[in-house]
């Protein structure tokens, strides 16, 4: 408990997740400088970080103390307006933009956001660019939640129509279970999360549902961040190791999968985080429909084939060592391998269009094809070529 | 390091797999008692415990102290015989046959080698009931040795006749890459290993082989068991979190996945550690071929579709905490999920025939069908219906 988390919040917003019952972003900016949430410290500890210079917020940004793909685009935006507030030169705000770009190649947000800070900026004269900047990353913070709320209006269609059932050897009201991978929640984006806004309208909605929660090694952003944050909001929800979707999908205790997405082509691939191509395999093998939402910040529309986007690849240390909360409350690092042993670590995987059922936008659901998308937004998808 | 291991290894034996350069099993026995390597402490520390109970064994198996579908056979095999040395009645005997049972319930396993030393017994007037129990455990064991060997020879043709390639952006050597899920390695048996038997035949003879860790969570028998028994053999591996197996099959860089399996059935279908579905599922979608190592102590004759296997469900703790070396060394326990976050733990899945390219047995390679396994084990095949 933190008093700061309350400045994450300003009246007359669309409505919040909460925190400890009170509302709050996951990132905010005050006269001078800008709060974030550090997600590296949860679900243990709430520990608000202070960010002073573009250089704070691409820190932040490396070591995912802000993570998932919507929200990295605000903060990549909220560290121009830092550099615009120092030295608002053309020369700054570009080596700016070019180090926020470099931290985390795979997630388009990242870039989607920084070309719009550049275009809202360019024509702007240098004394105005600190209030033009700190304007146009407001906007882009208050679009995320605008679009957030949509899609989850349009996922809530989609689990209106799902039958709840009974859980497996019980005699448990029946419910709607969605599975999750990775944290595409309100702490993957500044406000409601784009894979679990819809779990929150059906929730707010009163639908009986319940989550099955990846773990999503080896970051554990799903044991870690999804259940916290589903928790803080009441939803009823299960972790399960990575290795568990398939079998509960051939049970049939799976209705749904709905993940995010770091990067879509414009014909409908899906770069997400490692591990979801498995998933989407599991989905289509059972029958089980399999859903990404997708705001339109994630569609990279000068890409058709997924397996042209790059792979970032992490420390091997976070496959061979875990930091998790010991008896007595320390946070305490151990190492899971022999000493010595080599590991590889891929961050994201690619699922082919043919495996998506479909690509929940805040437009609404679009079929996972070029066709399908340039529908909704036709002037992006016209552009491109 | 302890003087006790040597003991593991009898002069004469079949060449056996290292630990710190001295053959060694995992489970052998003394004039009194059994010994085992405590698999839980792995790859930490080396530990041989001694057991002289019955209940000694079952708690061992409870615990995964011992784990693993062909060793745990044989680990109840030797209860037994602790059991015949004590009290060689029938209504003792029968006793430990069902405490050691209802250990585990879903390795088939364990049913066989127990009905094997109740078949091996029963004809035995009780005061010779001791020395006839400790010659059936002895042959089971020397049986799963000799089995895991054939084994390893035939998957060595199969690994022969793949092309090794090059790893992908670097001027490394080609090599063959395996990818394997769990444990089925030489801890898993009393020596060897199932789907590591091929590994270190190929190993042996000179091929570039090298092998993909899969983590397997929540136990990590991956990460904390393979990668030690691999590293310890000097066989190149690298461990990798279970959600990356599906990317690295999509980049081409898996030639062949080859797994264990905990029963299969008569029809060709995998009950194996939760999460080899996953891969199967995988391998399919990007050609590769998925052998599974399959002992014929490991079909259950009796059934034809895997959906019939009860799959074991442990405790929530294993998803919730994990445990690791601090810095410093000692062993510590640490929580993963924010407290009271509910988890379920399902341990196996089922990988269905149709998934399978082979079934690799003592007897040859058989297509995972009800005809491919009849044609290697008529007897056992017509004995069944």
């Amino acid at each position: 408990m933190q008093d700061a988390r309350q400045i994450g919040y300003r009246a007359g917003r669309t409505s919040a997740m909460n925190v400890n019952g009170k509302p709050m972003r996951t990132i905010w900016a005050t006269e001078d400088q800008v709060e974030i949430l550090d997600q590296t410290q949860l679900p243990h500890e709430l520990v608000i970080r202070r960010l002073r210079t573009a250089d704070d917020v691409a820190r932040a940004i490396r070591t995912m103390q802000v993570r998932g793909a919507p929200l990295i685009g605000a903060a990549a935006a909220y560290g121009v307006w830092l550099t615009a507030r120092a030295d608002p030169s053309d020369g700054a705000l570009e080596a700016a933009a070019r180090a926020l770009l470099a931290t985390r190649p795979t997630a388009v947000n990242l870039r989607w956001a920084l070309e719009a800070m550049t275009a809202a900026l360019r024509p702007v004269p240098p004394p105005q660019r600190a209030g033009a900047a700190r304007a146009a990353a407001d906007r882009i913070a208050d679009q995320d939640v605008a679009v957030n709320r949509a899609i989850g209006e349009h996922a809530l269609a989609l689990l209106r129509a799902l039958e709840p059932r009974r859980p497996r050897g019980g005699g448990a009201p029946p419910r709607l279970n969605v599975l999750t991978h990775c944290n595409a929640g309100w702490l993957a984006t500044v406000d409601r999360g784009t894979a679990l806004a819809g779990v929150y309208a059906a929730h707010d909605a009163g639908l009986p549902i319940h989550v099955w929660v990846d773990e999503t090694r080896p970051r554990n952003q799903g044991a870690a961040l999804t259940a916290w944050e589903l928790g803080q909001q009441g939803v009823p929800h299960t972790v399960i190791v990575d290795n568990a979707g398939g079998h509960l999908m051939q049970r049939g205790e799976v209705d749904v999968v709905v993940v995010g997405t770091d990067r879509t082509t414009a014909a409908g691939d899906v770069v997400n985080k490692v591990g979801t191509y498995l998933k989407a395999l599991a989905a289509r093998d059972c029958g089980v429909p399999f859903y990404v939402a997708a705001p339109s910040s994630s569609i990279d529309w000068r890409i058709d084939d997924g397996r042209d986007i790059e792979i970032e690849e992490r420390a091997a240390t976070e496959v061979t060592e875990i930091a998790g909360r010991a008896e007595g409350g320390a946070r305490v690092t151990v190492r899971l391998t022999p000493a010595g042993a080599p590991a590889a670590n891929p961050a994201f995987d690619l699922t082919p269009a043919r495996l998506v059922t479909g690509l929940i936008t805040e437009r609404g659901v679009a079929p996972a094809s070029r066709q399908g998308l340039a529908a909704l937004f036709p002037t992006e998808g016209a552009r491109r070529s």
